[in-house]
């Protein structure tokens, strides 16, 4: 196990399904920023499954607490523990242990691995990882917007064949991601994917889709070359997200159709800065962020919790 | 600057364009592997640019020299450290530094975050950078090979909008993958390909492209999750490669269009371990390989240096 | 704050003295551990203070609680997450924060780095941060000895002057030491040392002394030249420990008195293994374990905290 | 093997005795210094063995080039790449590997570890390794001394028995030092001591000793509580020296017999900032500095090396 990212704001995140519960510890976080529980407790809330008809039925409730590094609502400095209970630790909505690995779930590699996994639920290739991620991130970014004005937007842009139409990334807020449960801001298209969810989910089966991101306002100069290049850093930390399967930075996939007088990104004044015109780049040239957004896409596979029957084998 | 990979064994690489030269240091090799200069010469010459109106016309040649880790044929399980000396140190075939960033090149990023760039050619944005990656990742091939049997093949898939027919990757060689100097194992693509970069070259321009790999026989249990999934580590080495943007592994950005019921990868008994029928997980379930061949692209931007001219803005 | 130790096995800690209470994440721990809670709540029982008049009347009682990483009494491979919660977290026997800092404490240099210091009782920088090492080590130790039969043995060595006479590091076990409140595995010893602390309390004032430790049963191999030698990553952890002036392994500063021709360890067979007639290396040659016992002592100089008043200035 | 230290400002050292050469690799220098290689000679002529009759006969002379990360004589903040070639790949005044491990040397645990070890000489045990740190280590110097006015002395402190008398640590130039071969800034004692390493050489024996070092300057601040408190990457640092068996910061293990209230260090007015009347700390408290000098000590055992014939068993 490797449960640490990042080495001057570093975040690990530990709990499986049903131990006593999930959280993280976030050591480097600089002193002297205010933060709550409810800054976190936000950020959970739009993560929380079961908001709607569209996604799995489990009725979760995610309270997280902040256990240390916080005094009198200010960051000390110090490691900051986050905890989020399980509330259901020997759960009667999962069945025994199965004596097949499921397909394409992680059952199989861990047992080769650590020669036992966790009994039900997926353990630490389960979604509910991805709560300590969630707190430990609405610190990074309360810290972001506040010290540096970076803010960070994401949402959804295809959901299986359907994909919204090319939209403004500069343009596009949080506030309009989550005017819908499917978190695209693109109404129509949100409408149309909610749709096809619905129905794929009576078929018993799954669909899968990318996610879009931009950061704005990053200044110049981050990114460490060679190897902790910024997108290069980006796409360890996205492809450490369950069930992803693909990263692309500004022009991506596409942009290898290009040819370089159409990609090259021309400099511009900008106000005081330099700037692009254009943004194949993503924002970083180099591994170094230009200081133009960061545009990044994942892709996620359909979902391998399916209700249609499957073939599989025992150990 | 962060130019150190891995935890175990540990890739270190430097060197600029026109210093001395440029090597890398890999810490971590097991000892009493057999190594000599001619197994990493292999690698570079197999790296050297210029061998084809192809690709650039600089005639560059890169001899190795193994300074220290090895004895009397043998790892000593010590710090090799490689180096291979630059030719010109100060070459006529740069022009001086330009006073103006050149666009989609590091040297605007560069000076922004160090406030001095190298005088030409990149520094360590350079392609000569990979260098010290290719020695490094000769001595790591050969141990793979060696004690498990694992090899590993890369080729061309597509150049600009020509792709290769769909091949099965489990039946390319490297032999295959050399035939032809645009390195496409489909030799009537690897045709179209070699006549469309020489068009392209003529009129000044440049295309991208997608590289595709294959590593078999990596046995089941290799990753660490969380945040050191295989293919987060993958994803990050990939893309801290020069000019790439997007990673994808298995059935990648194509997979997010497919339903759960037909991505699931069943399984089926092969001989006496488990695997998969289909392989659209790439050979990782749960960031951890399962013993099926690892299967990645990565997304090459069409290259910045052109020959058309462009617009920019001074310092 | 850099707050994690360790590559394979990792540990970090967080929690101060007055949060909601201090922890551990271990992360690396090989899976299939019997593991209970139990198992660490003795190493916390023993860690106790105020267990006699001897050391601080604050009552304390930590009870320990495993919150991940654990399954039907084994570990997973996953993080364990571990947490002893603060009884008091705004407490009555510490007045507000003073005005001054308090000599040979942390008040002053953490207000420096961070701008900010925990309300009282030394944050990170007080003993309770020890907790978390205390947990974490009871798990490395559990393991250690079912997997490789490795025994440690720590003791009280030197108290102000009194010290403990020269005794067979093979010979001393846990149950030596637990035997006196004070640690000594030297009965009359360690009732001078009783007295001498008891006198020196009453009259407002404190103690250091040496803590000598042996690591039985370690295998030959241990330890990473150049950086990572043994003895560096032991001296590492013991001057990490609050109040730890110094280290040295085997003959350590003794030993700079004496010759080569004396200091020089014979090798002898032991059985089927090499041996040392004698021990001056401490158990460890080039930086790496030899098979013979590790052998080390830390310095820990007098408590800070004391009763008589002192000079200091305010901020 | 572990031959990287630091994280932000990291060396990486290679190299044996008998292979190309040895040298190092320093990735986050800051950019914009000033380097040459004479900056850095300077250290390697001063670290030159075989500068008298008191130190080992070998005559090595070491020249050091930089091979990457300096241009028009200042740092890129790329790696700095810095070699010094053996004079001898296959030197005849080795005689071939002995079949016995020679006594308190790494024959026996590098033979154990690596299944390996390089012909003669001891390989990275050797005191060769040392060339890579000190080169190192005089461009942290400079940078230190430059940027923040931090200038660092080590001098021997005892031979053997005879120690020097208590001197001033802020009063003590490396000029002072450097004044005798022996390295002590006490003249009558430097005498003293020569002549005792001589007689001891005459009689085929070898002497330990222990080095003092001051750092002055260092800013409040500088350390990462809990486990990279100053003092404790100090003692990693020194620990990692061949030879050392101890180190201790301010008091050591001399500390341990005073009381507290001796021992704390009271805070008075220095100038603009708070400073201590005395310096028991050794300028570390809760492992950050605070802005007093840095006082450690390091322990060397007594040179393996020796002329009399002494007692060992074959492999």
């Amino acid at each position: 196990m490797s449960s640490t990212f990042g080495t001057i704001f570093r975040v690990s995140t530990f709990g499986e399904s049903h131990c006593r519960g999930v959280g993280a510890v976030v050591d480097g976080c600089p002193p002297r920023l205010e933060l709550s529980e409810e800054d976190i407790q936000t950020q959970l809330d739009r993560r929380l499954p079961g908001q709607s008809r569209l996604s799995t039925d489990r009725k979760e409730e995610d309270r997280v607490s902040i256990l240390s590094g916080v005094e009198d609502g200010k960051t000390l400095g110090t490691p900051i523990a986050l905890f989020a209970p399980n509330r259901d630790m020997r759960p009667s909505d999962y069945t025994a242990m199965q004596p097949v690995p499921r397909p394409s779930h992680a059952d199989y590699t861990y047992k080769q691995k650590y020669g036992i996994r966790a009994a039900s639920g997926g353990g630490r290739s389960s979604a509910r990882e991805t709560i300590g991620r969630v707190a430990a991130g609405a610190i990074a970014e309360k810290y972001l917007l506040q010290s540096f004005d970076v803010d960070i937007v994401a949402w959804v842009d295809t959901v299986g064949e359907i994909a919204a139409p090319e939209m403004d990334p500069s343009a596009i807020s949080r506030a309009d991601v989550d005017r819908t449960i499917v978190r695209c801001p693109h109404s129509a298209t949100a409408e149309e994917m909610g749709s096809a969810i619905l129905t794929c989910k009576e078929e018993g089966d799954s669909l899968g889709g990318i996610v879009a991101c931009v950061c704005r306002g990053v200044p110049p100069g981050i990114g460490e070359p060679v190897f902790e290049k910024l997108e290069a850093k980006l796409a360890q930390a996205m492809l450490s997200i369950p069930a992803t399967k693909g990263f692309e930075i500004g022009s991506g996939f596409a942009g290898t159709r290009m040819r370089g007088s159409q990609h090259n990104d021309p400099f511009i004044v900008k106000g005081d800065r330099l700037g692009t015109r254009t943004n194949f780049s993503g924002g970083v040239q180099g591994g170094i962020s230009n200081g133009e957004p960061i545009l990044f896409r994942v892709a996620f596979k359909p979902v391998a919790t399916i209700g249609k029957p499957q073939e599989t084998v025992d150990f």
